[in-house]
């Protein structure tokens, strides 16, 4: 059997390992071949492809970013799924496994559906909002290198009476933010499922000054909403370009903060080191084992499903699942994590 | 309600940030008062404790260690459950909140069981072995370092054309070894559960050698057995007092191997620092979320229960669980990861 | 004897272990008493201090922050040197130990040149921008924060064709940037000490391309000067209070670069993490021999002077030195950094 | 110019970073060509390289070991000075530079000296035993990894009233012991220079406990010498092939102190994951900036000497001074450290 691989999407660490894991169990195991289609979705369109041996995926799996390149590709908008279809059919394909987010496994389970192509999903997210399984791999790296961010930003706080606002990933939930919050011991979480406003968070700064606590350190997702924080593309600066709308949910909450309050506020944006570099142990297994399952699939013949954790078992379920429904923080977390706050 | 803490046995990462978790969700959600008794199950027999508020665990969450000292007490070796109880009775308290591996729940089970001593317990082993739950905090950390160790030490096994033996925790099942292994990219795997031998070593080492592999990377637990290896509490050394028996496994492989081959082979054996310093992100949420199912127990009055993680949720199992079987690694695992080797 | 000491001015990893030493040095070798003074030199005007045993100083030596607190104040503007010096009567201090920046520095050595006051110095800043001193504990600290976080970068840059800007700290002199850039293996570095402009930047982005380089990591300094780009404090947003001056070089030059280029550029403001926590070893090590040679003056009656580094030895130099000259990037030096650009 | 290069001697974390630097900068500044000999001196003597250009040297400033492999050949027992000079002929090669700790570089003075052969050093220790430069790139990475396992292990140590002994590198000089144990905030440190005996260490953990303390950390070097501690290469054992003289210092240290003392003692035996993997901030740059200084020497001609650090210059000094003498842990300076101790 001959199979695809593409990875799609941003970028979350654990990518390589999946590849990784896919190959040499498929070489291994079953006997597969194996190339990386190049860009995403992008790859299999304009075929552009490499080949992938087990020689080739050595020293990868604690690498981060994709060995194959990313894009944003997605074949229903660029091409139309036919024009995927008859690709995979040029290159001889027998097998796709696509290793994404939403939008890739989105696009998977089409090509699977409607143009009957041979599809395996493994789900990527840093973000940890796909119902379909337990964690997706990435997430704990994202959260640990919050939490170490978190430990270093407290000692600051502490010493100087500030608020520092730490502002993480999350646009739709915010599993980063309460996970991490909670793991570095924040004095408040702000996630995007329980609204809040400006004058809330100022408040709660006054009220643990009046408590004689003369910092404290907030966690904000980065798609929080605060009332009354419309923002829109509003006209641009002539040199630097940058209007409200590219300024973060942290800078705007901090500044806001700071107008406001006697109180020196400062904001944090951790950006884009979460989801770089080499994974934790915890997403390097996981993506291991998931590359495991999905080579297993293939051999199977299981296409149109992906790779799951559930408890401490590697499953499958049909990608429908993955683009099924948003994983959101359930109130109940939140308010357990909530008495820790104040 | 009163609620004693105590925490018992070898050390393990998080076991404060569950102190922390059951004395602030007790204190604000429920009302409770706490004491921690000091040094495990002596403390209570010794009636030795101190108090405990929200203020007193302040900062301890990603502390290393326990601020409640520990010792391997066992109440039904050293004095006997009724003398443990009269403790509990003579100490005012409504509950104790037990945070131990297999000897410390053991205890907290008969405690309840034969004594009707209100006990709930939170599982702790760093070796990930206990059949109720998914994991236990403490098992990431280890993990994790040992993955960093690997890390590390891979490129010079690379660089110098050598053999390493990395030596794990570990008695009695292989967790450690091989999740460790699978996320450093281990070359072998050795654990408790798959019997080999030095015989078996040397020839793997060998025939890389042959495929043009000088350097190997080799995995094990404390607990592996290689065939052939008995050691006994033989004749001391007047000096050093040291017997083979005393001489970790991973050194015991890596002379053998040295007198067998003709390869550099040098071990290393992780020994205590897997057991101490901050956890990694994973447990401590994971402990803060036991803490707080804990102090729900309490609050409900779930005695003879312990906090338990299934999937992404933290429920609570009877105690008996806790002790009931071992949890080894399957050889359906073992097999899936094997396939890395060589 | 009696000392008191006092941190002031920014967090800078290392206080605590400075406090550490002069403390436990000063009891077991020479049996001085010592105060610690809270909130930087407001706490030798207000008269606010706690005592400081070697007990209390004990498990600090690896902890962010500084436990006597800090603040900007500054005797010379806010109450005058004379009333710093009837405070240090008052509070019996023989000697005082002050631990901060060019502005706490400069404001001992008047207080001991104009007032006669006994104080030694400690000199603290995370931007190495001294001259009196080949390191400032703290510098190696902000480095290696950002060389892991430019590790992490690199991987996502390379994998999506991606530009990536990453501010560090250093506002007059580009020592983190030069230090971790060339730690990072950055493919540009921007520093005070070298105008350049936005066109220059963006032609540099593209002239990789045409070699087939996609990806850049560049490390700009917050203190960097890009042509065109003066900023003024505008007018002001009703709700974010956010203007355009508030906002990082790092964010505006990636702005600039994104509305220039047809290339995805992204910013990453490291910010105050770069300040805080623990320590790297380096720097646990060279603020603990400061704090040894400051109890040593302490004893020696060497008031007027501050610990320096030079070489491997800890030395002492007047503290007019710590103020007379800002310590910049040396021309060659960055020029064979930018040997490896491009 | 053509110039090879090679690494001897054991594992160091920079050595890929001064390979990189001597090509790129050799290259861009100097237009010269490089060939990488393979297994340090061996290499030559076997006429086995492989070309190196930037190109090849991409990716590899942050990998721990080295892309040409090393080994403790020495030409001047190995076939002879004469042997090398003319493979060096043979090969066209213009100027070597050998980057390696005592051994290689006396051999680079002999071979420069007494065959004319025109070498350039690089000086390569963790054990910063070199008098001639006041730190060696690897160092620092050593006392981090040694100084978070020290901080892993005191909470450990503490919570469970254990006296732990840590054994990391210094066969000869006690710098790793000395500076990781003053970066942990060491209970006692033991190194080479100071003789010391089991005697005396249990009188110092007896002292402690009566002063309340149940616990201590304990650095040694390797080479600590104990009084009456005299290990031979005893009969071997037919199994395990383990003899007394195997087994590391720290062992033999804790059996001793276990059989004397009525406390739990511990021994972990860091090892090799001291010298290997990738380096920290200071080490990449002081590695870089070697490198850069002996590409420089090269151009200029300056054969029979090595780059060295001085204060905050990289400079360069005749290879004499590199095996002239072994700079050992100064007695003032352990005397302020054992300020510290108890």
């Amino acid at each position: 059997m001959r199979v695809g691989l593409l990875t799609g999407g941003g970028d979350c660490p654990g990518l390589n390992a999946v590849i990784r894991a896919v190959v040499v169990t498929g070489v291994r195991r079953y006997g597969h071949q194996h190339v990386g289609l190049l860009g995403g979705w992008r790859g299999l369109l304009e075929r552009r492809s490499r080949p992938l041996t087990p020689r080739d995926t050595a020293g990868i799996l604690a690498r981060g970013g994709t060995i194959l390149g990313s894009s944003r590709t997605n074949p229903f908008k660029d091409g139309g799924g036919a024009r995927a279809a008859e690709s995979a059919a040029a290159m001889g394909l027998d097998a796709i496994v696509a290793i994404g987010g939403e939008d890739t496994l989105g696009a998977a389970r089409r090509l699977h559906d409607e143009f009957d192509l041979p599809v395996v999903g493994v789900p990527k997210t840093i973000d940890n909002d796909l119902a379909a399984t337990d964690y997706t791999f990435g997430f704990w790296t994202a959260v640990q290198i919050a939490s170490d961010a978190i430990d270093r930003l407290k000692t600051t706080a502490e010493s100087h009476d500030r608020a520092i606002v730490v502002e993480v990933m999350g646009r739709h939930a915010g599993w980063i933010a309460l996970t991490a919050g909670l793991a570095g011991g924040a004095d408040a979480i702000l996630i995007p499922e329980v609204p809040t406003s400006l004058e809330r968070v100022g408040a709660f700064i006054e009220e643990r000054r009046l408590r004689g606590r003369h910092f404290s350190l907030i966690v904000a997702s980065e798609g929080v909403q605060l009332e009354g924080d419309e923002v829109d593309d509003a006209e641009r600066d002539d040199f630097g370009h940058v209007s409200l709308a590219d300024i973060a949910v942290g800078e705007r909450l901090s500044a806001g903060l700071r107008a406001r309050l006697d109180v020196d506020v400062r904001a944090v944006v951790l950006g884009h080191v979460q989801r770089g570099g080499t994974p934790v142990a915890f997403d390097r297994v996981l993506a291991t084992r998931c590359g495991v399952r999905a080579a297993e699939l293939v051999a199977e013949g299981g296409f149109g499903r992906m790779a799951a954790l559930r408890g401490d078992a590697v499953v499958d379920v049909p990608l429908t699942e993955a683009v099924a429904e948003l994983k959101v923080v359930p109130p109940e977390l939140y308010q357990q994590a909530a008495v820790f706050f104040g």
